[in-house]
Protein backbone atom coordinates (compact mmCIF):
# COMPACT_ATOMS: atom_id res chain seq x y z
CA UNK A 1 0.00 0.00 0.00
CA UNK A 2 1.44 3.41 -1.07
CA UNK A 3 0.37 6.24 0.80
CA UNK A 4 1.40 9.24 0.30
CA UNK A 5 1.01 12.19 2.24
CA UNK A 6 1.42 16.18 0.14
CA UNK A 7 1.98 19.72 1.85
CA UNK A 8 0.93 22.49 -0.26
CA UNK A 9 -2.16 20.40 -1.23
CA UNK A 10 -3.73 24.14 -2.23
CA UNK A 11 -0.70 25.39 -3.95
CA UNK A 12 -0.35 25.98 -7.83
CA UNK A 13 1.92 22.90 -8.36
CA UNK A 14 0.13 20.99 -5.36
CA UNK A 15 -3.29 20.84 -6.88
CA UNK A 16 -2.30 19.59 -9.81
CA UNK A 17 -0.31 16.69 -8.34
CA UNK A 18 -3.58 15.07 -6.61
CA UNK A 19 -4.61 13.55 -9.94
CA UNK A 20 -1.41 12.37 -10.91
CA UNK A 21 -0.54 10.37 -7.39
CA UNK A 22 -4.34 9.19 -7.70
CA UNK A 23 -3.37 7.81 -11.15
CA UNK A 24 -0.43 6.29 -9.85
CA UNK A 25 -2.12 4.47 -7.19
CA UNK A 26 -1.27 6.11 -3.75
CA UNK A 27 -3.49 6.50 -1.22
CA UNK A 28 -3.50 10.53 -1.10
CA UNK A 29 -3.28 12.21 2.32
CA UNK A 30 -3.55 15.75 1.66
CA UNK A 31 -2.03 18.55 3.42
CA UNK A 32 -2.87 22.54 3.21
CA UNK A 33 -3.25 25.43 5.94
CA UNK A 34 -6.20 26.25 3.76
CA UNK A 35 -9.53 24.36 3.59
CA UNK A 36 -10.50 21.81 1.28
CA UNK A 37 -11.30 23.52 -1.95
CA UNK A 38 -14.26 21.46 -3.03
CA UNK A 39 -15.18 17.90 -3.54
CA UNK A 40 -11.90 15.76 -4.14
CA UNK A 41 -11.58 11.82 -3.67
CA UNK A 42 -8.48 12.44 -1.13
CA UNK A 43 -8.18 12.80 2.61
CA UNK A 44 -7.85 16.17 3.47
CA UNK A 45 -6.38 18.05 6.63
CA UNK A 46 -6.26 21.54 7.25
CA UNK A 47 -2.63 21.74 9.29
CA UNK A 48 -0.35 24.67 9.83
CA UNK A 49 3.02 23.21 9.20
CA UNK A 50 4.88 25.97 10.55
CA UNK A 51 3.79 24.77 14.16
CA UNK A 52 5.24 21.66 14.11
CA UNK A 53 3.15 19.97 17.23
CA UNK A 54 0.48 19.75 14.30
CA UNK A 55 2.45 18.02 11.57
CA UNK A 56 4.32 15.38 14.08
CA UNK A 57 0.77 14.88 14.89
CA UNK A 58 -0.66 14.33 11.59
CA UNK A 59 2.49 12.06 9.98
CA UNK A 60 1.90 9.85 13.64
CA UNK A 61 -1.69 9.33 12.62
CA UNK A 62 -1.30 9.13 8.62
CA UNK A 63 1.49 7.11 8.56
CA UNK A 64 2.55 7.91 5.38
CA UNK A 65 5.04 5.76 2.62
CA UNK A 66 5.72 8.35 0.69
CA UNK A 67 6.06 12.19 1.42
CA UNK A 68 5.92 14.76 -1.78
CA UNK A 69 6.45 17.83 0.39
CA UNK A 70 5.66 21.20 -1.74
CA UNK A 71 4.72 23.49 0.76
CA UNK A 72 6.78 26.75 1.42
CA UNK A 73 6.50 30.95 1.07
CA UNK A 74 6.12 31.44 -2.33
CA UNK A 75 4.10 34.98 -2.66
CA UNK A 76 5.54 36.75 -5.67
CA UNK A 77 7.69 39.88 -4.79
CA UNK A 78 8.28 39.10 -1.08
CA UNK A 79 9.36 35.06 -1.41
CA UNK A 80 12.77 35.69 -2.57
CA UNK A 81 13.56 37.37 0.75
CA UNK A 82 11.20 36.91 3.53
CA UNK A 83 11.99 35.48 6.79
CA UNK A 84 9.46 32.83 6.25
CA UNK A 85 12.16 30.96 3.98
CA UNK A 86 13.72 30.16 7.29
CA UNK A 87 11.23 29.01 9.43
CA UNK A 88 10.21 26.53 6.20
CA UNK A 89 13.56 25.10 6.66
CA UNK A 90 12.97 24.26 9.89
CA UNK A 91 9.10 23.30 9.79
CA UNK A 92 10.31 20.93 6.77
CA UNK A 93 13.15 19.13 8.97
CA UNK A 94 10.76 18.75 11.51
CA UNK A 95 7.80 17.43 8.87
CA UNK A 96 11.22 15.01 7.57
CA UNK A 97 12.49 13.68 11.23
CA UNK A 98 8.57 12.78 11.98
CA UNK A 99 8.28 11.04 8.70
CA UNK A 100 11.28 8.90 9.10
CA UNK A 101 10.13 7.90 12.51
CA UNK A 102 6.70 7.00 11.40
CA UNK A 103 8.41 4.67 8.81
CA UNK A 104 8.48 6.76 5.62
CA UNK A 105 10.05 5.35 2.92
CA UNK A 106 10.52 7.76 0.32
CA UNK A 107 10.19 11.63 0.72
CA UNK A 108 10.70 13.89 -2.46
CA UNK A 109 10.83 17.64 -1.84
CA UNK A 110 10.59 20.69 -3.95
CA UNK A 111 13.83 22.36 -4.99
CA UNK A 112 14.72 25.30 -6.73
CA UNK A 113 16.70 26.95 -10.09
CA UNK A 114 17.47 29.78 -7.55
CA UNK A 115 20.00 27.55 -5.93
CA UNK A 116 22.14 27.37 -8.98
CA UNK A 117 24.90 29.94 -9.27
CA UNK A 118 22.94 31.36 -12.06
CA UNK A 119 26.13 33.08 -13.31
CA UNK A 120 26.47 29.58 -15.33
CA UNK A 121 23.21 29.55 -17.02
CA UNK A 122 23.38 25.78 -17.98
CA UNK A 123 21.75 24.15 -15.01
CA UNK A 124 23.17 20.32 -15.07
CA UNK A 125 22.63 18.70 -11.42
CA UNK A 126 25.96 17.41 -11.03
CA UNK A 127 28.29 19.97 -13.08
CA UNK A 128 26.71 23.59 -12.14
CA UNK A 129 28.03 24.64 -9.01
CA UNK A 130 25.14 26.04 -6.23
CA UNK A 131 25.55 29.45 -5.65
CA UNK A 132 22.31 30.75 -4.18
CA UNK A 133 22.17 34.99 -4.30
CA UNK A 134 18.90 35.18 -2.74
CA UNK A 135 17.51 34.51 1.14
CA UNK A 136 15.24 31.96 -0.93
CA UNK A 137 17.53 29.89 -2.96
CA UNK A 138 20.03 29.75 0.27
CA UNK A 139 17.42 28.35 2.38
CA UNK A 140 15.96 25.97 -0.42
CA UNK A 141 19.68 24.96 -0.41
CA UNK A 142 20.00 24.38 3.25
CA UNK A 143 17.23 22.27 2.89
CA UNK A 144 18.60 19.89 0.36
CA UNK A 145 21.85 19.54 2.49
CA UNK A 146 19.93 18.50 5.56
CA UNK A 147 17.59 15.93 3.36
CA UNK A 148 20.71 14.55 2.23
CA UNK A 149 22.46 14.37 5.54
CA UNK A 150 19.19 12.79 7.19
CA UNK A 151 18.72 10.55 4.47
CA UNK A 152 22.61 9.48 5.00
CA UNK A 153 21.84 8.36 8.65
CA UNK A 154 18.37 7.57 8.22
CA UNK A 155 18.35 5.73 5.28
CA UNK A 156 15.39 7.15 3.89
CA UNK A 157 15.05 7.63 -0.01
CA UNK A 158 14.86 11.10 -1.45
CA UNK A 159 14.66 13.05 -4.17
CA UNK A 160 14.70 16.92 -4.98
CA UNK A 161 13.09 18.29 -7.45
CA UNK A 162 14.72 21.63 -8.62
CA UNK A 163 11.55 24.02 -10.41
CA UNK A 164 12.42 26.55 -12.78
CA UNK A 165 10.01 28.16 -14.39
CA UNK A 166 6.50 27.77 -14.53
CA UNK A 167 2.74 28.88 -15.77
CA UNK A 168 -0.57 27.45 -15.98
CA UNK A 169 -4.22 27.57 -14.53
CA UNK A 170 -4.48 29.27 -10.63
CA UNK A 171 -1.06 30.49 -11.38
CA UNK A 172 -0.93 34.48 -8.84
CA UNK A 173 -2.15 37.14 -11.22
CA UNK A 174 1.36 39.23 -10.42
CA UNK A 175 3.65 36.68 -12.08
CA UNK A 176 4.37 36.98 -15.96
CA UNK A 177 2.72 34.66 -18.04
CA UNK A 178 -0.91 35.12 -15.87
CA UNK A 179 -0.74 39.11 -15.83
CA UNK A 180 0.17 39.14 -19.48
CA UNK A 181 -2.66 37.21 -20.16
CA UNK A 182 -4.94 39.04 -17.64
CA UNK A 183 -3.82 42.28 -19.31
CA UNK A 184 -4.28 41.37 -22.96
CA UNK A 185 -7.84 39.37 -22.58
CA UNK A 186 -9.06 42.42 -20.76
CA UNK A 187 -7.62 45.01 -23.56
CA UNK A 188 -4.85 46.83 -21.31
CA UNK A 189 -1.39 47.04 -22.21
CA UNK A 190 1.30 44.19 -21.48
CA UNK A 191 4.22 46.58 -20.51
CA UNK A 192 7.08 43.91 -20.64
CA UNK A 193 11.18 44.17 -20.72
CA UNK A 194 12.85 43.78 -23.62
CA UNK A 195 12.36 39.83 -22.73
CA UNK A 196 15.86 38.29 -24.48
CA UNK A 197 16.48 36.94 -21.15
CA UNK A 198 16.10 33.16 -22.30
CA UNK A 199 14.06 30.49 -19.83
CA UNK A 200 12.86 27.38 -19.06
CA UNK A 201 9.15 27.31 -18.70
CA UNK A 202 6.94 24.34 -17.82
CA UNK A 203 3.11 23.74 -17.50
CA UNK A 204 2.35 23.69 -13.94
CA UNK A 205 0.48 19.95 -14.78
CA UNK A 206 3.55 18.95 -16.24
CA UNK A 207 5.80 20.03 -13.53
CA UNK A 208 3.01 18.03 -11.17
CA UNK A 209 2.98 15.08 -12.84
CA UNK A 210 7.26 15.10 -13.09
CA UNK A 211 7.14 15.00 -9.00
CA UNK A 212 4.57 12.18 -9.14
CA UNK A 213 7.00 10.31 -11.37
CA UNK A 214 10.02 11.26 -9.30
CA UNK A 215 8.02 10.00 -6.23
CA UNK A 216 7.34 7.13 -8.14
CA UNK A 217 10.50 6.16 -9.10
CA UNK A 218 13.72 5.62 -7.06
CA UNK A 219 16.18 8.08 -8.62
CA UNK A 220 18.06 9.89 -5.81
CA UNK A 221 19.30 13.17 -5.10
CA UNK A 222 18.76 16.78 -7.09
CA UNK A 223 16.69 16.15 -10.33
CA UNK A 224 16.16 19.26 -12.72
CA UNK A 225 11.93 19.66 -13.28
CA UNK A 226 11.99 21.98 -16.06
CA UNK A 227 12.01 21.52 -20.38
CA UNK A 228 15.17 21.57 -21.05
CA UNK A 229 14.48 24.03 -23.43
CA UNK A 230 15.28 27.70 -23.75
CA UNK A 231 12.74 30.38 -24.97
CA UNK A 232 12.62 33.93 -24.19
CA UNK A 233 10.40 35.94 -22.25
CA UNK A 234 9.77 38.09 -25.40
CA UNK A 235 8.87 34.65 -26.87
CA UNK A 236 6.45 33.57 -24.77
CA UNK A 237 4.95 36.97 -24.46
CA UNK A 238 4.67 37.03 -28.54
CA UNK A 239 2.96 34.07 -28.52
CA UNK A 240 0.10 35.00 -25.94
CA UNK A 241 0.01 38.11 -27.85
CA UNK A 242 -0.64 36.38 -30.61
CA UNK A 243 -2.95 33.48 -29.92
CA UNK A 244 -5.07 36.36 -28.41
CA UNK A 245 -4.99 38.78 -31.49
CA UNK A 246 -3.54 41.32 -29.34
CA UNK A 247 -0.13 42.25 -30.25
CA UNK A 248 -0.94 45.82 -30.64
CA UNK A 249 -1.16 45.30 -26.46
CA UNK A 250 2.54 44.77 -26.00
CA UNK A 251 5.19 47.25 -24.61
CA UNK A 252 8.10 45.41 -25.08
CA UNK A 253 11.08 47.11 -23.58
CA UNK A 254 8.91 49.35 -21.37
CA UNK A 255 10.14 47.68 -18.02
CA UNK A 256 14.03 47.27 -17.34
CA UNK A 257 15.25 43.99 -17.21
CA UNK A 258 15.89 43.36 -13.34
CA UNK A 259 19.81 43.97 -11.94
CA UNK A 260 21.35 40.77 -12.11
CA UNK A 261 19.22 39.07 -14.21
CA UNK A 262 20.74 36.50 -16.31
CA UNK A 263 20.48 36.24 -19.97
CA UNK A 264 20.43 32.34 -19.80
CA UNK A 265 18.82 29.90 -17.44
CA UNK A 266 17.91 26.91 -18.62
CA UNK A 267 18.16 23.34 -16.99
CA UNK A 268 19.70 20.09 -17.99
CA UNK A 269 16.95 17.44 -18.05
CA UNK A 270 18.93 14.55 -18.96
CA UNK A 271 18.12 12.94 -15.54
CA UNK A 272 14.58 13.59 -15.61
CA UNK A 273 13.98 12.09 -19.04
CA UNK A 274 16.76 9.30 -19.02
CA UNK A 275 16.65 8.16 -15.48
CA UNK A 276 12.84 9.14 -14.61
CA UNK A 277 11.61 8.46 -17.69
CA UNK A 278 9.25 11.00 -17.76
CA UNK A 279 8.26 13.39 -20.88
CA UNK A 280 5.71 16.41 -20.92
CA UNK A 281 2.53 16.47 -22.30
CA UNK A 282 2.36 19.54 -23.69
CA UNK A 283 4.96 21.81 -25.42
CA UNK A 284 5.00 25.70 -25.09
CA UNK A 285 2.05 26.69 -27.97
CA UNK A 286 -0.32 24.03 -26.39
CA UNK A 287 0.27 24.92 -22.81
CA UNK A 288 -0.15 28.63 -23.28
CA UNK A 289 -3.90 27.54 -25.04
CA UNK A 290 -4.54 25.60 -22.34
CA UNK A 291 -3.65 28.55 -19.86
CA UNK A 292 -5.65 30.96 -21.90
CA UNK A 293 -8.80 29.31 -22.18
CA UNK A 294 -8.53 29.03 -18.36
CA UNK A 295 -8.04 32.84 -17.60
CA UNK A 296 -10.94 33.01 -20.19
CA UNK A 297 -13.08 31.29 -17.63
CA UNK A 298 -11.79 32.94 -14.37
CA UNK A 299 -11.71 36.31 -15.34
CA UNK B 1 31.41 47.92 24.74
CA UNK B 2 32.23 44.60 22.64
CA UNK B 3 30.66 42.03 24.62
CA UNK B 4 31.15 38.82 23.31
CA UNK B 5 29.31 35.24 23.32
CA UNK B 6 31.41 32.59 23.13
CA UNK B 7 29.74 28.65 22.69
CA UNK B 8 31.96 25.72 23.07
CA UNK B 9 33.79 27.74 25.14
CA UNK B 10 35.18 24.46 27.07
CA UNK B 11 36.15 22.68 23.64
CA UNK B 12 39.27 22.25 22.21
CA UNK B 13 39.15 25.63 20.20
CA UNK B 14 37.08 27.23 22.38
CA UNK B 15 38.90 26.98 25.56
CA UNK B 16 42.25 28.71 23.50
CA UNK B 17 39.83 31.63 22.25
CA UNK B 18 39.50 33.11 26.03
CA UNK B 19 42.36 34.67 26.24
CA UNK B 20 42.53 36.00 22.67
CA UNK B 21 38.89 37.57 22.92
CA UNK B 22 39.96 39.35 26.17
CA UNK B 23 43.17 40.60 25.10
CA UNK B 24 40.92 41.95 22.07
CA UNK B 25 38.89 43.68 24.75
CA UNK B 26 35.81 41.86 24.73
CA UNK B 27 33.57 41.27 27.76
CA UNK B 28 33.15 37.46 27.21
CA UNK B 29 30.91 35.64 28.50
CA UNK B 30 31.48 31.76 27.59
CA UNK B 31 28.48 29.07 26.97
CA UNK B 32 29.31 25.63 27.95
CA UNK B 33 27.39 22.23 28.69
CA UNK B 34 30.32 21.68 31.00
CA UNK B 35 30.80 23.38 34.65
CA UNK B 36 33.81 26.14 34.65
CA UNK B 37 37.13 24.20 34.09
CA UNK B 38 38.93 26.60 36.93
CA UNK B 39 39.13 30.26 37.78
CA UNK B 40 38.87 32.05 34.76
CA UNK B 41 38.38 35.91 34.44
CA UNK B 42 35.41 35.33 32.16
CA UNK B 43 31.34 35.13 33.08
CA UNK B 44 30.46 31.31 32.43
CA UNK B 45 27.14 30.36 31.73
CA UNK B 46 26.24 26.61 32.19
CA UNK B 47 23.56 25.79 29.17
CA UNK B 48 22.54 23.33 27.01
CA UNK B 49 22.44 25.11 23.33
CA UNK B 50 20.32 21.76 22.43
CA UNK B 51 17.85 23.04 24.86
CA UNK B 52 16.63 25.55 23.27
CA UNK B 53 14.91 27.88 25.58
CA UNK B 54 17.97 28.01 27.54
CA UNK B 55 19.95 29.45 24.64
CA UNK B 56 17.51 32.27 23.80
CA UNK B 57 16.95 33.36 27.59
CA UNK B 58 20.82 33.36 28.07
CA UNK B 59 21.10 35.50 24.73
CA UNK B 60 18.00 38.00 26.28
CA UNK B 61 20.27 38.36 29.88
CA UNK B 62 23.61 39.00 28.03
CA UNK B 63 22.96 40.71 24.95
CA UNK B 64 25.85 40.48 23.12
CA UNK B 65 26.87 42.06 20.51
CA UNK B 66 29.49 39.71 19.20
CA UNK B 67 28.92 35.81 19.00
CA UNK B 68 32.01 33.12 18.45
CA UNK B 69 29.61 30.01 17.91
CA UNK B 70 31.94 26.97 18.29
CA UNK B 71 30.15 24.62 20.11
CA UNK B 72 28.74 21.09 17.87
CA UNK B 73 29.01 17.75 18.58
CA UNK B 74 32.73 16.43 17.87
CA UNK B 75 32.91 12.97 19.30
CA UNK B 76 35.98 11.33 16.83
CA UNK B 77 34.58 8.72 15.01
CA UNK B 78 31.04 9.38 15.40
CA UNK B 79 30.86 13.22 14.71
CA UNK B 80 30.66 12.22 10.52
CA UNK B 81 27.41 10.59 11.15
CA UNK B 82 26.08 11.31 14.36
CA UNK B 83 22.59 12.69 14.12
CA UNK B 84 23.33 15.28 16.66
CA UNK B 85 24.42 17.22 13.68
CA UNK B 86 20.80 18.40 12.46
CA UNK B 87 19.99 18.94 15.66
CA UNK B 88 22.94 21.50 15.78
CA UNK B 89 22.10 22.74 12.96
CA UNK B 90 18.62 23.98 14.60
CA UNK B 91 20.09 25.07 17.67
CA UNK B 92 22.59 27.12 15.96
CA UNK B 93 19.89 29.22 14.21
CA UNK B 94 17.81 29.39 16.80
CA UNK B 95 21.13 30.81 18.39
CA UNK B 96 21.40 33.16 16.09
CA UNK B 97 17.84 34.26 15.57
CA UNK B 98 17.96 35.27 19.58
CA UNK B 99 21.43 37.12 19.05
CA UNK B 100 19.77 39.09 16.10
CA UNK B 101 16.68 39.66 18.07
CA UNK B 102 18.49 40.67 21.15
CA UNK B 103 20.91 43.41 19.51
CA UNK B 104 23.62 41.39 17.84
CA UNK B 105 25.56 42.73 15.55
CA UNK B 106 28.43 40.42 14.12
CA UNK B 107 28.03 36.68 14.44
CA UNK B 108 31.18 34.02 13.48
CA UNK B 109 30.59 30.39 13.45
CA UNK B 110 32.74 27.40 12.96
CA UNK B 111 32.09 25.30 9.47
CA UNK B 112 34.66 23.02 8.35
CA UNK B 113 37.03 21.98 5.05
CA UNK B 114 34.69 18.97 5.02
CA UNK B 115 31.96 21.15 3.40
CA UNK B 116 34.10 21.50 0.14
CA UNK B 117 34.01 18.68 -2.68
CA UNK B 118 37.51 16.85 -1.39
CA UNK B 119 38.36 15.63 -5.28
CA UNK B 120 39.25 19.43 -5.94
CA UNK B 121 42.08 19.19 -3.31
CA UNK B 122 42.82 22.88 -2.90
CA UNK B 123 40.09 24.75 -1.45
CA UNK B 124 39.82 28.23 -2.29
CA UNK B 125 36.10 29.93 -0.91
CA UNK B 126 35.53 31.53 -3.99
CA UNK B 127 36.51 29.03 -6.47
CA UNK B 128 36.65 24.98 -5.25
CA UNK B 129 32.85 23.90 -5.24
CA UNK B 130 31.07 22.77 -2.44
CA UNK B 131 29.65 19.24 -1.70
CA UNK B 132 30.50 17.85 1.39
CA UNK B 133 30.40 13.96 1.77
CA UNK B 134 29.30 13.35 5.02
CA UNK B 135 26.60 14.19 7.12
CA UNK B 136 28.59 16.24 9.65
CA UNK B 137 29.43 18.56 6.02
CA UNK B 138 26.31 19.03 4.81
CA UNK B 139 25.00 20.26 8.08
CA UNK B 140 27.60 22.61 8.35
CA UNK B 141 27.07 23.45 4.66
CA UNK B 142 23.42 23.88 5.54
CA UNK B 143 24.29 25.84 8.44
CA UNK B 144 26.33 28.51 6.11
CA UNK B 145 23.49 28.92 3.98
CA UNK B 146 20.95 29.41 7.04
CA UNK B 147 23.51 32.39 8.43
CA UNK B 148 24.29 33.86 5.03
CA UNK B 149 20.58 34.20 4.42
CA UNK B 150 19.85 35.23 7.88
CA UNK B 151 22.19 37.82 7.24
CA UNK B 152 20.44 38.72 3.95
CA UNK B 153 17.34 39.70 5.82
CA UNK B 154 18.59 40.88 9.00
CA UNK B 155 21.35 42.96 8.27
CA UNK B 156 23.57 41.20 10.72
CA UNK B 157 27.12 41.48 9.78
CA UNK B 158 28.49 37.49 9.90
CA UNK B 159 31.59 34.96 8.94
CA UNK B 160 32.31 31.45 8.83
CA UNK B 161 35.72 30.22 9.63
CA UNK B 162 35.92 26.91 7.77
CA UNK B 163 38.71 25.08 10.42
CA UNK B 164 41.38 22.20 8.57
CA UNK B 165 43.34 20.19 10.47
CA UNK B 166 44.66 20.86 14.23
CA UNK B 167 46.26 19.48 16.67
CA UNK B 168 47.42 20.97 20.47
CA UNK B 169 47.03 20.81 23.65
CA UNK B 170 43.58 19.10 25.31
CA UNK B 171 42.96 17.12 21.60
CA UNK B 172 41.21 14.12 21.93
CA UNK B 173 43.79 11.34 22.50
CA UNK B 174 42.08 9.37 19.97
CA UNK B 175 43.07 11.66 17.37
CA UNK B 176 46.04 11.50 14.87
CA UNK B 177 48.73 13.56 16.62
CA UNK B 178 47.73 13.34 20.44
CA UNK B 179 47.68 9.63 19.84
CA UNK B 180 51.17 9.50 18.41
CA UNK B 181 52.99 11.43 20.76
CA UNK B 182 51.04 9.74 23.64
CA UNK B 183 51.72 6.38 22.24
CA UNK B 184 55.72 7.30 22.28
CA UNK B 185 56.08 8.68 25.11
CA UNK B 186 54.50 5.26 26.68
CA UNK B 187 57.08 3.73 24.67
CA UNK B 188 54.61 2.11 22.99
CA UNK B 189 54.36 1.19 18.51
CA UNK B 190 51.90 4.35 16.61
CA UNK B 191 50.65 2.25 14.27
CA UNK B 192 49.85 4.60 10.90
CA UNK B 193 49.06 4.68 7.18
CA UNK B 194 51.98 5.56 5.11
CA UNK B 195 51.30 9.05 5.00
CA UNK B 196 51.30 10.15 1.60
CA UNK B 197 48.48 12.10 2.18
CA UNK B 198 49.12 16.13 2.29
CA UNK B 199 47.15 17.69 4.49
CA UNK B 200 46.74 21.20 5.87
CA UNK B 201 47.71 21.29 10.15
CA UNK B 202 47.53 24.12 12.52
CA UNK B 203 48.03 24.36 16.11
CA UNK B 204 44.84 25.13 17.72
CA UNK B 205 45.79 28.25 19.61
CA UNK B 206 46.55 29.48 16.23
CA UNK B 207 43.13 28.26 15.08
CA UNK B 208 41.63 30.17 18.04
CA UNK B 209 43.62 33.51 17.60
CA UNK B 210 42.77 33.17 13.43
CA UNK B 211 39.05 32.98 14.95
CA UNK B 212 39.22 36.11 17.09
CA UNK B 213 40.81 38.38 14.78
CA UNK B 214 38.17 37.35 12.43
CA UNK B 215 35.28 38.14 14.95
CA UNK B 216 37.27 41.68 15.50
CA UNK B 217 37.27 42.30 11.82
CA UNK B 218 34.37 43.22 9.24
CA UNK B 219 35.39 40.86 6.25
CA UNK B 220 31.98 38.79 5.53
CA UNK B 221 31.31 35.35 3.90
CA UNK B 222 33.41 31.69 4.62
CA UNK B 223 37.11 32.18 5.35
CA UNK B 224 39.49 28.94 5.69
CA UNK B 225 41.04 29.01 8.79
CA UNK B 226 44.31 26.94 8.34
CA UNK B 227 48.23 27.08 7.08
CA UNK B 228 47.86 26.99 3.77
CA UNK B 229 50.74 24.57 3.89
CA UNK B 230 50.55 21.11 2.79
CA UNK B 231 52.46 18.75 4.95
CA UNK B 232 52.10 14.90 4.49
CA UNK B 233 51.00 12.79 7.24
CA UNK B 234 54.05 10.74 7.60
CA UNK B 235 56.18 14.09 8.12
CA UNK B 236 54.28 15.23 11.02
CA UNK B 237 54.09 11.54 12.56
CA UNK B 238 58.10 11.60 11.83
CA UNK B 239 59.00 15.33 13.39
CA UNK B 240 57.17 13.70 16.31
CA UNK B 241 58.90 10.97 16.64
CA UNK B 242 62.09 12.69 15.74
CA UNK B 243 61.67 15.33 18.80
CA UNK B 244 60.96 12.19 21.04
CA UNK B 245 63.78 10.41 19.80
CA UNK B 246 61.32 7.24 18.94
CA UNK B 247 61.85 6.44 15.17
CA UNK B 248 61.75 3.14 16.32
CA UNK B 249 58.32 2.79 17.46
CA UNK B 250 56.70 4.23 14.19
CA UNK B 251 55.26 1.27 11.78
CA UNK B 252 54.10 3.45 8.67
CA UNK B 253 51.90 1.83 6.74
CA UNK B 254 50.65 -0.57 9.05
CA UNK B 255 46.79 0.95 8.64
CA UNK B 256 45.37 1.55 5.28
CA UNK B 257 44.46 4.51 4.14
CA UNK B 258 40.31 4.95 4.89
CA UNK B 259 38.58 5.04 1.49
CA UNK B 260 37.79 8.34 -0.18
CA UNK B 261 40.67 9.87 1.47
CA UNK B 262 41.97 12.39 -0.69
CA UNK B 263 45.59 12.75 -1.63
CA UNK B 264 45.50 16.30 -0.94
CA UNK B 265 43.45 19.16 1.04
CA UNK B 266 44.38 22.45 1.56
CA UNK B 267 43.33 25.88 2.22
CA UNK B 268 43.67 28.84 0.16
CA UNK B 269 44.49 31.26 3.52
CA UNK B 270 44.49 34.22 1.04
CA UNK B 271 41.40 35.63 2.45
CA UNK B 272 42.59 35.12 5.96
CA UNK B 273 46.41 36.78 5.78
CA UNK B 274 45.48 39.49 3.25
CA UNK B 275 41.68 40.33 4.56
CA UNK B 276 41.89 39.73 8.09
CA UNK B 277 45.71 40.04 8.48
CA UNK B 278 46.02 37.49 10.23
CA UNK B 279 49.82 35.43 11.16
CA UNK B 280 50.18 32.06 12.72
CA UNK B 281 52.39 32.24 15.85
CA UNK B 282 53.24 28.63 15.27
CA UNK B 283 55.54 26.87 12.84
CA UNK B 284 55.33 23.17 12.62
CA UNK B 285 58.18 22.53 14.76
CA UNK B 286 57.22 24.89 17.34
CA UNK B 287 53.38 23.55 17.54
CA UNK B 288 54.48 20.08 17.55
CA UNK B 289 57.23 20.97 20.49
CA UNK B 290 54.73 22.72 22.45
CA UNK B 291 52.19 20.33 22.43
CA UNK B 292 54.23 17.52 22.84
CA UNK B 293 55.47 19.44 26.32
CA UNK B 294 51.63 19.66 26.92
CA UNK B 295 51.44 15.82 27.12
CA UNK B 296 54.31 15.31 29.40
CA UNK B 297 52.75 16.90 31.64
CA UNK B 298 49.32 15.47 30.87
CA UNK B 299 49.58 11.18 30.64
Amino acid sequence: MKRVLVTGANGFIGRCALPFLQAAGYEVHAVSSQPRPAQLPVVWHQVDLLATEGASALVAAVKPSHLLHLAWYSKPGTFWTAPDNLRWVLASLSLLDAFATHGGVRAVMAGSCAEYDWRYGWCSEQVTPLGPSSPYGKCKQALQSLLAAHSQMSGLSWAWGRIFFLYGPHEHPARLVASVIKSLLQGQPAFCSTGEQLRDFLHVADVASAFVSLLDSDVRDAVNIASGIPVSVGEIVRRIATALGREDLLRMGARPVAAGDPPLLVADVRRLTEEVHWRPRFDLDTGLGATIDWWRDHL
